[in-house]
């Protein structure tokens, strides 16, 4: 049996999901909270090169991040022949939703995601999602999560790599080699963070560059942090950060857009510094990055020194995979109706990843709910 | 002062809007649970000739059901000159979803309704709301309005009459003569109940005849009844209504189409007696309805002693007082794009009232989200 330790921090997501793939799976494994433990975060940097949560260690072998393909590969059970009525790819608000009610309309439902919960996990605190005057996006994608595993909807947590239709039935295929069928789709795979375009972005990434706030956020305490965007992910991560780092640097690259509430909140607080026209054009640091340059208009570039940096500038939709499956629009969505259909029939869509312009939980929810029930008629139809 | 008192039972949600108005307005009154009070049960009987709740005695004057009209006039607050950024017309889960939006984009905001919750407060349990594995629609309504309440909204209890629009300020007249203003609109008034269609149904609402069975529900204990309708709402009606009452006849068109786990508890429930292929042709009794006369294919008429009948069969979305003002399908229901936008710019719409296909919380409560959103975004490029 395989030595497997876990490090991770007590609010991210990743992490959570990567012990819940080995619960499944029965994999015995000893958790470290590096969040807490000083000596463990270090020995975890040391092992792993970098300074993001989850870090896996398997005997020798070190994974950094939820990779759930390697994992798979190590711990995974082989996927089902079946032919499902319906497959779901993705598994934030929009494909939660859409399980539960193909599962109460009884259909043979699977679900197919790298992760639980999608970017809402990203969110600090929610309080536009109705029912709740303030949740964080774990919780509510938990409670989401829970709501699933009451009914009868498989969840596999894989990437998918590929999909075609053939005589009728859609073929699924995952980054772990299996091929999935299904008599019709939900496609909710969402979006995925823009890069910052400098060079030597991926060396920083996980060593001082980070795309979760939510999950590296914490071994950030009293050090200097900032933040990239202007829009409302950027002005709450930088409120929230500015309780954690001693110091936070906005930087946006035009002028702030964020929801006058978070505004008014931003002004209040003083150890926040808003670079405005601004971007960054530079980073260095040895192992680590320790420093970023920027460029403001109208004045000479300016170096900023920073132990970690926060990516959020927007997103991408996650329609590489589909291949001309469906129409998309010119920002490379899912060209949706008004109740979720494409332009193929048996394939509906929902959340980030469609042509609906505003991105948040309840719409991704309301949507993931019309695809499912009619994703129901067209099989009810078709039968 | 007048003397005032309401008589009620526990889940009825008419009941509580109807105290609530009159706790806002600093109205002193009595309160008297029928659903316990057998005695007081008989006395608004006989004092209202009917079996429905609320009634409220204001000195003589007897008031049946939530009359807002009525206790606007009695006890109403004149309404305000203001323009508003938007009028909300509704308060259902997209009115109220909608105003949670407005506010916190910081619009000047009225939602104007005659009810807070709308349809949803029909739904005795709610298993399909994300984040609440069960939930009665009275809770999740009382959720949602409470969310409404820690922002800066103005929620007005009264009826609205009618809608134009003037060199680019829409007037909403409400039923109690006030003029109010707004910049934009937000069209949440969901739908009504359809009529059964048979004679002497008038004479017979509230004496027997009910078209809330969350509300009037607990007044039938140990009584025979009768559910018509085939949909989940009629099949769950029926189901509830099996542990109260001592039998329960459900009357269906053609043939039920209700949701599989539903038809599964149908199956295990021994009071219950389904009628297919049936449809009620006459109502008879004295003062209360105690007969109807039942019509099914291929037999003679048939009468059924019951004590109240509940009617579930479908609903007429509420655009009658538009008279033109944007375009409506051939069911009579609001045309929306994707976004919630609506054929005249500045109007937009969410929930029942619309072309969405499908009728459910989220799906209401996501598209009062996005028609808030569009809102937000017609005012910032018109002002």
């Amino acid at each position: 049996m395989s030595m497997v330790t876990v490090y991770s921090t007590k609010n991210c997501p990743y992490c959570r999901m990567a012990k819940a793939f080995l619960d499944k799976q029965g994999v015995t494994y000893t958790a470290i909270d590096v969040g807490v433990d000083a000596v463990a975060a270090q020995k975890m940097i040391t092992l792993s090169g970098q300074r993001g949560v989850p870090v896996i260690t398997v005997d020798d072998e070190i994974i950094v991040g939820f990779d759930s393909r390697r994992l798979n590969e190590l711990f995974g059970t082989p996927a089902t022949t079946d032919t499902y009525d319906v497959l779901i790819v993705g598994a934030g608000p929009a494909g939660l939703t859409a399980g539960v009610y193909c599962a109460r309309k009884l259909l043979k439902t699977l679900i197919v995601s790298e992760n639980i919960g999608g970017q809402a996990l990203e969110s600090w605190a929610i309080e536009n999602y109705m029912g709740y005057r303030m949740v964080t996006g774990e919780d509510l994608m938990k409670k989401f999560e829970e709501q699933v595993r009451t009914l009868d909807v498989r969840l596999e947590l894989i990437r998918v790599s590929g999909i075609v239709q053939a005589e009728g039935i859609f073929e699924v295929t995952t980054a772990s080699g299996a091929l999935l069928k299904a008599k019709s789709l939900i496609l909710t795979q969402g979006k995925q963070p823009k890069k910052l375009g400098v060079s030597e972005e991926e060396k920083y990434l996980g060593r001082g560059l980070s795309i979760c706030s939510t999950c590296d956020g914490p071994l950030y305490k009293e050090k200097k942090v900032a933040i990239v965007g202007g829009g409302n992910s950027a002005v709450q991560t930088a409120i929230e950060m500015s309780g954690i780092a001693s110091s936070v640097s906005l930087i946006v690259r035009s002028t702030i857009k964020a929801d006058p509430v978070y505004l008014k909140k931003l002004e209040e607080i003083k150890n926040i510094t808003v670079h405005q026209h601004s971007q960054i054009t530079g980073l260095s640091g040895d192992q680590f990055l320790d420093q970023i340059t920027i460029k403001t208009e109208g004045q000479p570039d300016q170096n900023i020194g920073v132990d970690g940096v926060f990516i959020e500038i927007g997103w991408t939709p996650n329609t590489e995979i589909l291949d001309g499956l469906v129409d998309l629009n010119d920002l490379g969505e899912i060209i949706v109706d008004v109740d979720g259909k494409t332009s193929r029939a048996g394939v509906f869509a929902a959340g980030d990843v469609t042509s609906v312009k505003s991105k948040q939980i309840i719409i991704a929810a309301g949507d993931g709910a019309k695809a499912a029930l009619e994703a129901y008629e067209y099989l009810m139809k078709t039968r």
